[in-house]
């Protein structure tokens, strides 16, 4: 499909935006499907959320199972794909299965395979990258990740194993980059603060100054120096598998953030929105499928639908 | 305290709202409180917020034991009392507990005393009143007080008890009235869907054009014919007691609409931010300790950071 026919603009924009994170093979249960194999991955969702915007490169690691034809979507889409290594091994395999209120999944299967050895390392220019997102791996790695780059904005994914058996080193994380982004329950491990407004604050004094908070059906809060911002979830009905929602998020956030080349308040809220319409494709299908139907004429079409569901008027008592 | 004091500008709508509810004697505890004991009931909660926006009349029942001077600050807040009557017994008393996360109440005790045999009769120009609230109480009360009354627009809030034990008497209400309140829980138990926006659709088939869900820290949702829209929770971090909480909203939101004579999308969505805001304060304190502190001037700063906590801009690309 050309832009033209997907409505996507040519975007060649100065800003560079790197990921780091998995590229998998996911088997999914949920009360409609039992068993769903199809691609999956941190940096599948993230990228493929964050190419319809810029052009992210992935840093990420496959085993020689892997048909590396399933990308070829990814590069249509302006992903670059040229860091993403084949090594000896089997490709990251995930296991999940949702429950009726498909809320979060449990993990029923890991086998990290070639991602068990995964040492990401960066070039020159990717050390010089404008935006770096770290998305949900060990602390250890993200650090090292982190050590080595002088981006000029970092962000990342976190969840609550690290928060309960690797609290130091993502305290060390946390120091360093600028924004962090993560679900409900985990602001309120990580924090041990009640409201929404109080775990923010409390992770914001460890370091980054900008807090997002996904909650899922809630949608999403963010807390960016002393501003705050609410942004409800798109209002789809046809909720079919959570899967890669938060990453597709991150991914229209971030991708927002590198298309304008810019990180302030009004740049973060409109990268918040995105990431929310976004999200709201992933959920619509299977693995990628939800997302790769999404381009840039849906995408402002769900957008429009955000600032109507939000818009009220002044009260002039 | 004068008008001028309170920051409440004087308010002589032509439109009357009528509530029929609760005024009870309520016992609570919190994590932080035992027993605490202090006036309650539904009428109370939603005459103080509305007070606040127009002259809303009561119409309830006290027990002899009820000392009448608990409700001077509503008549100064230009409240009618003139329907509220007092007979042989003794007052209606609640009394809950709540958890740590301040959710939903656990009912301990309810002693219904006078309000068992309340038979709520409407005069002459209550019948031709503009707006009618019916609060939470049973369903056959609703029912024979909405059959009585020709309201231009009568709304009414409800419980899983009702849901539960009173579905057929439920059903005949809601296909008399014009705007349903009530939670999330309790349209998911009423329609038996699972997303919010289907929640709404099959309540609002039931009979009543307009649906309003409420979220607790999450905010609250409205469907209006076909509009939806979707209003934060105000990020209060100083919360002590949710009870009344839903009460103020409803009064905020009917008082807003009988202020303004009118009810289109525009008058609905401005009252469920009034609302909202007012909730806010109820939280705040024990029994109406919050609320007796709101005025117009604290609502307006309240309104106008719901106002700054959702604002985002175009999507340009």
């Amino acid at each position: 499909m050309s832009e033209a026919e997907s409505g996507v603009k040519t975007h060649d924009t100065a800003s560079t935006l790197v990921v780091v994170g998995s590229i998998a093979l996911d088997t999914v249960s949920t009360p409609s499907a039992v068993d769903h194999k199809g691609l999956g991955g941190s940096a599948t969702y993230f990228s493929a959320s964050a190419g319809l915007l810029c052009r992210p490169q992935i840093i990420a690691v496959l085993g020689e199972d892997f048909d590396r034809s399933q990308l070829d979507f990814l590069s249509a889409r302006g992903v670059d794909l040229s860091y993403v290594k084949t090594v000896h091994g089997k490709t990251f395999q995930w296991q999940g299965t949702y429950g009726e209120e498909l809320g979060e999944a449990t993990t029923l299967r890991t086998d990290l395979n070639v991602f068990a050895d995964f040492e990401p390392q960066l070039d020159e220019s990717q050390k010089e990258c404008d935006f770096l997102f770290l998305a949900n791996i060990i602390p250890q790695l993200q650090l090292k990740v982190v050590e080595q780059a002088h981006a000029k904005f970092v962000a990342a994914d976190t969840m609550n194993l690290w928060i309960n058996t690797e609290n130091a080193t993502l305290r060390k994380v946390l120091s360093k980059i600028d924004l962090l982004v993560l679900n409900e329950a985990e602001a309120q491990l990580l924090s041990g603060a009640k409201t929404i407004v109080d775990s923010a604050k409390a992770i914001q004094a460890m370091g980054p100054q900008t807090v997002v908070i996904k909650r899922g059906a809630y949608g999403a809060f963010m807390l960016h120096e002393r501003e705050i911002f609410a942004c409800p979830a798109y209002p789809t009905q046809n909720i079919v598998d959570p899967t890669g929602c938060g990453d597709t998020f991150a991914g229209g956030l971030m991708g927002t953030l590198a298309r304008h080349g810019r990180v302030d308040d009004a740049t973060l809220r409109e990268g918040m929105v995105v990431g929310t319409a976004l999200a709201s494709f992933t959920i619509e299908g299977y693995s990628l499928d939800g997302l790769k139907a999404a381009n840039i004429a849906k995408l402002r079409e769900r957008y429009a639908c955000l600032e109507a569901l939000t818009r009220f008027g002044k009260f002039d008592m």
